[in-house]
């Protein structure tokens, strides 16, 4: 079988204003929890973002994913039941100080967010053989998750706030949503429009871990190996431009 | 312990044209195989886009991700024949006119890309208890796979071709690379300037499978409802964004 030519983008240049807005949107993303406000959101926003989360990478064009749309009180009602029930076992596996600041720390806005969505994952989407899935079986979850960054970073450029509430039994997640065996629930994601973005990320200013240098993630052809000499103009660079993305400065940075 | 109060963002707005950047991005990424450059990638351009991964969501804060930048000849190598062995396996998988098709797509970029990429996720990287992480183990690899969307996006605007190849034991990966028992490969990507980006995705002009309908992947409340007459006005408002970003028109359309 001939394989169709597809059509060439000529025009794959972004303008340095467009790369500095996508740049904003990845480095002012904030995980939500406190800041929802009851304001409902356009049908046209939600399709927006939705369509963001359906053009994401997937193996072997398998676009995965679903969405569970939660409106109904209910329904959150006891999706915040099943948070409550495990956070309360969260808790106890702090110790001390610790243990403290967790209590203290808002982690879900799951009754105050006007939409709460479920992003899902059919195992069994595009039949038992795969493209690119035939040895890494876990593929499937991994585009989904892309589908997440893609609607989370939509979100952030209409000035909607999301959410990731991980801390659930996996369980009642599925019981609750009606999610059949070959579904599996990747996120529970509170979206809505929000008050205010925080600058920096909550369990940073509330002093739970701070952001890591990125220059000491880097590794040279073999983990392990620093790059030597070669590599200290990129680590210079990599620590001016983490300086920039935490600061809110102009990034990009003129070359 | 009192929690610090985080500096508000007074400008959380992003305008018209900068949402339509963050959007053109979404829908005009690709994974590239076929069309890589080798022109090298100035420091400067890797900088930001790995300080784009850098800043991706994290449960509990973690930042699980380390970065092993391959450009070594000799890696690359090591890394296609681990390549070769398992797509010899995958092909035997297919039948009939699929496995015709399979053998003629191009799936990796592997030695041709200037920059090879494995994205990795430390699983013990702050230690045994992680907030958000008490529940769903994997957390720590899906926050990874955030990091890859990031830097995938921001590949995007910078007019760098980013493809994912899965086809591998992720043993041959981890033997290459030198990677430690608790570092876990989560994507390996190829990375360069390219000659064009496809208009459409690759597996759907080889007429290997086609984009699925948005509208039929949402679910109201639980799976499997429709949503009845309240949600018409959302699947007429998703078909035609969908329309919209698959032929690159103006997007988001005005309200």
């Amino acid at each position: 079988m001939k394989l169709e030519t597809p059509g060439l983008n000529a025009e794959h240049e972004f303008t340095e204003a467009a790369r500095a807005a996508v740049y904003n949107a990845i480095f002012s993303r904030r995980d939500v929890r406190g800041q929802f406000l009851p304001d409902p959101v356009p049908d046209a926003v939600l399709s927006r973002v939705l369509t963001a989360a359906h053009f994401a990478p997937s193996v072997g064009y398998m676009q995965p994913w679903s969405f569970v749309l939660v409106r109904e009180p209910a329904v959150k009602e006891r999706i915040h039941a099943a948070f409550r029930e495990a956070n309360a076992e969260a808790a106890q596996m702090f110790e001390g100080a610790k243990q403290e600041i967790y209590r203290e720390l808002k982690l879900e806005g799951i009754r105050e967010a006007p939409i709460n969505l479920c992003i899902t994952c059919d195992r069994d989407r595009a039949g038992p053989v795969v493209l690119g899935r035939t040895h890494i079986k876990a593929m499937d979850i991994y585009s989904t998750v892309c589908a997440v960054q893609n609607l989370w970073l939509a979100a952030r450029a209409e000035g909607l706030g999301v959410g990731w509430v991980s801390i659930f039994h996996q369980a009642a997640l599925r019981e609750t949503l009606a999610l059949p065996p070959r579904v599996f629930p990747v996120a529970y994601l509170c979206l809505g429009y929000v008050s205010h973005f925080y600058q920096r990320p909550e369990l940073e200013a509330a002093g739970w871990r701070q952001r890591l240098p990125l220059e000491e993630l880097l590794h040279f052809d073999r983990w392990g190996e620093d790059g030597g000499e070669a590599a200290e103009a990129l680590k210079r660079q990599v620590r001016s431009d983490q300086n920039a993305a935490t600061s809110g400065g102009t990034f990009p940075a003129k070359e």
